[in-house]
């Protein structure tokens, strides 16, 4: 007699195959095969002493209770005080709002810049939560290509063009961006911030890979520079270590300070404690970042001679621990490819579909995150499968 | 020339009420005012020692990384088996969903039970949280009033005249109750049960205070021993003191665990890594746990026997740790008298009206989470000041 109520159509969100392929992979490994991780967006590293030892000291002696809802106001100074260190920028911590990763950032952004049924402009290829957050708030998202004729950047003229067909009412960018690795030149950025402020879009900014470039001509550059407007993503997983500790920030104007407040009162409470009091130490690490970073750059060369040399061209890999290889010499269906490459050679590579619904089938993802044996290993097995 | 993008409307959600007597209180004792919390619903103590302990190993051996989206497979089975200790049910591990506080089970819960434009019954008074993450994902709250005729509590009489009125397609039920401390019989859950399977709608039942009732015959009961369709919300941050850490679970229907774990991916990635080592331990901490809550039963005793003396009558005080009081005796105001309460006495309470819009300006809301002194003293000057 009873009817079973369904399931609302903007939960159909599709998977992550990145995190399908890390499934298979662990299968295989439990199966006592061995298997080379270069499919996971994460550090191999463990979180740096300081903030372990900070977290443990706050488990002996606080009450792990609710903060403010816009974060501590140690970690919010602290944050601010990173932009005047890192940039130059003046940023006053009231700006500065503490998330839960930049997942929390992203659904706190997103909800208070755009209504259900408005558009944002996102980078394809580019980091597929975007697309599947914006599709569950109920706002459109709209695939701005970025390819060689654009130097795999977000461009001005893209956006213009893109706004001119249908309008947009905000612009997501990333720099250094996953899953290309690119770094987007500070002059395009200051011109997609310039393209923003004449249109009247919001300006989103990733800026998650700060921290992760190699080479000085390549520096990130913070949108903040060129715009007071832009929402300024950023996390402490990556550069930082801190994955499992979902902890992340925004920079934002200050006329949205206040309805983030509401907003994150709401639909968090608060960011986790102890990663707040973790993150707060994270700035004083940078000795022992900076030698994990060492280990990426060293990852980075092993791939960057490898991978030419075997007919997998990646893109410029000037950040983030990305390297994003065309295929298109071996297959035109990505998916096929890295199931093989998993299964024959016992290499975790991620298809590019999870990135780009456009052109992914023709690319895949390798990361450098992981040890340097798993890079030296992993090349020598994608080498040999692909003769 | 530029114009600046407009704030969403969704976003313009209104603040907790509590947080802002919080924030003044605070402003009071820092300007020297001694100050009693009877606002906060947080537990006073510290988390126990077990949980701590397990949280530092975890920081001493442990890379501290995403888990699966679902929550770490421990967890998950020590939830199942909690199902199984407390409450004699079978619920298999597969329909386990940890999620970051009992906030992000509601996100997850929405999301993936209503389409924008839906509507969901809700009780009044209630957590204003509801309302407010509905409102932010475009769902339309429908306020079921849970009144003395109604024994304080979601009737499924009550139910069924409102979907009569405008038809609803899920109903929100909590017990114990908050604001009100009101435990809901289990021949009463068992009705709206019934009832939403007959009429199809989802049923969603709050049981973040399980655990918290303190006389054997109001025994709480969960909504799954009478719908294994039945979206159960739960957290560690009441009964286990766990609040800072923002982690709970849902238990849901098999055919929901996919969906939201495909939402759980792109929304949050994974539940803080530390704060699920740390939960797992919880359900061996029951000695500490239950000397905390007989801190409460001993709060609760002082507080019934002073506020009825002093024509403060409290709803019946169940459950959770909460007073509920009718203030119609000395004002029908009850925002400015909260705010004489804590100008006046020194004593921090809330007002109703942040989980009542219709009849809240009559009711203020303590907590007794906190310490047995902080009873005393403020009961004491409570009656001082309403004499």
């Amino acid at each position: 007699m009873s009817v079973l109520p369904p399931i609302a159509r903007r939960a159909h969100i599709p998977p992550f195959i990145a995190m399908d392929v890390m499934r298979d992979a662990k299968g295989l490994a439990r199966e006592g095969r061995s298997i080379m991780h270069l499919e996971v967006g994460e550090p191999g590293a463990k979180t740096p002493r300081l903030v372990r030892e900070a977290a443990m000291n706050a488990l002996e002696q606080d009450r792990i209770a609710y903060t403010d809802a816009l974060g501590s106001p140690e970690l919010r100074s602290a944050i601010a005080q990173h932009y005047k260190d890192k940039y130059g920028l003046d940023v006053p911590a009231s700006r500065v709002v503490v998330t839960t990763g930049s997942s929390g950032g992203f659904i706190l952004t997103f909800l208070s810049t755009l209504e259900a049924g408005q558009r944002i402009g996102i980078p394809a290829p580019g980091y597929p939560a975007y697309r599947n957050i914006l599709k569950a708030l109920g706002v459109e998202a709209v695939e701005i290509e970025c390819r060689a004729a654009q130097g795999h950047v977000l461009t001005a003229e893209a956006i213009e063009a893109a706004h001119a067909q249908t309008p947009l009412n905000a612009v997501l960018m990333m720099s250094p961006a996953n899953p290309t690795g690119v770094v987007t030149p500070a002059s395009a950025i200051r011109a997609v911030a310039d393209t923003c402020k004449r249109l009247g879009l919001w300006l989103v900014s990733d800026e998650i890979y700060h921290g992760l470039v190699y080479a000085d001509a390549n520096r990130e550059e913070t949108a903040l520079r060129f715009s007071e407007e832009a929402i300024i993503v950023n996390s402490f997983s990556k550069y930082f270590c801190m994955t499992g500790w979902r902890v992340g920030w925004l920079i934002v104007p200050e006329r949205l300070v206040r309805p983030m407040e509401c907003l994150a009162q709401n639909l968090a409470i608060s960011v986790p404690y102890l990663s707040q009091v973790g993150a707060t130490a994270a700035f004083r690490a940078t000795e022992e970042l900076e030698a994990i970073k060492a280990g990426y750059a060293r990852n980075r060369e092993i791939l960057g001679n490898a991978l030419p040399a075997m007919g997998l061209a990646p893109l410029p890999m000037d950040g983030a621990f990305y390297a994003y290889c065309d295929i298109t010499r071996f297959s035109n269906d990505a998916m096929d490819f890295s199931r093989r490459a998993l299964h024959e050679a016992g290499c975790a590579i991620t298809p590019g579909l999870d990135f780009d619904p456009i052109e992914g089938h023709r690319f895949v993802r390798l990361s450098y995150a992981g040890s340097e044996a798993t890079m030296i290993e992993g090349a020598r097995r994608l080498k040999t499968w692909l003769r």
